[in-house]
């Protein structure tokens, strides 16, 4: 059983902490009684507030019709820990099995929205739909995030970064270059 | 000097080998006699075939008007080499100095757009402008990757990842599940 760190709250101006480096995420959903979990490495941050980020939810994932009539999800950070769980959600359908149950992952209901939060995973980040202009052309979602919670420790999590063909790039190791940095660019 | 990896061609159909990853990479604009590049971490893979990305240019960026006008640009994939040229061009305007000359890159012509390649970089994406429609709203613009090139070696260089307030991250440590993914979903 994987670990359940203890998360507290975050603010959502502050989430490119954590996406803008571009980790594999667990997008989980839900529509009336389902829930639903998928693996994810398409996103960007766009803005900083509203606190947006673009999701492409590619069309044939049963997870699209469930985020698109809820118009909301759960964005979840796992680690290097759950390496296992994120390939093997990446490789078998909601359509057909609970992933959940399958992958040793606990759902708990968020704050904000009706998709669950995945306690395992080092962060999670509430999102409702902001717009979706893009969706029928490139299955291009804008969300907003709307409450955002993370794990106290360890500050700097080793997270898994997908190459395509069943291969991770793991990054965790810090490079500071704050002393060069313009004040005005700095938090 | 930086090193000046020797590149060759690779398919634009998977250039996410690169990109998907959530590297910080370096953008190269040209606009009648001016050149220009930024640094650059808001991106995202949109589809395999045609080869779409979205990237996130803010308006208040020198570059912006330059692609906006041109319809063109090079991504450029930088290695933990170059970080101080990655922090220096994300620090000043190109409005006020030449970056390449400043942070020691060497421009060489591009093979299909104006903009040109950085020569120290790992790898070089050339893109034409695809589709403007979230440009004014998001400052989000989406390329077609027309041309891609890569260096041979090393095979898994390793890359920056941003988090804000002066600090990247560094990936390139490889984790493969190769055997636990369908065939389906494999190159």
């Amino acid at each position: 059983m994987a670990r359940q760190p203890k998360k507290r709250d975050f603010p959502v101006a502050r989430v490119r902490r954590y996406l803008e480096p571009g980790p594999i995420v667990l997008v989980t959903s839900r529509w009336r009684d389902e829930t639903n979990v998928m693996t994810l490495g398409w996103h960007t941050i766009l803005a900083f507030a509203p606190s947006l980020v673009g999701l492409m939810i590619a069309a044939g994932n049963h997870s699209f019709d469930m985020i698109r009539r809820s118009g909301e999800c759960v964005i979840n950070l796992p680690t290097t820990a759950l390496i296992d769980a994120v390939v093997g959600i990446g490789n078998v359908s909601g359509a057909e099995v609970d992933k959940f149950a399958r992958f040793g992952l606990t759902r708990e209901d968020a704050s904000l929205v009706g998709a669950p939060r995945i306690r395992e995973c080092h962060a999670s980040f509430e999102c409702r739909l902001h717009d979706d202009a893009l969706v029928d052309r490139y299955s291009f979602f804008i969300f907003e995030v709307v409450k955002a919670q993370v794990a106290a420790s360890p500050k700097h999590p080793e997270t898994l970064h997908y190459t395509g063909d069943g291969v991770f790039m793991v990054s965790g190791r810090i490079a500071s270059r704050r002393s060069l940095f313009r004040p005005a660019l700095l938090g």
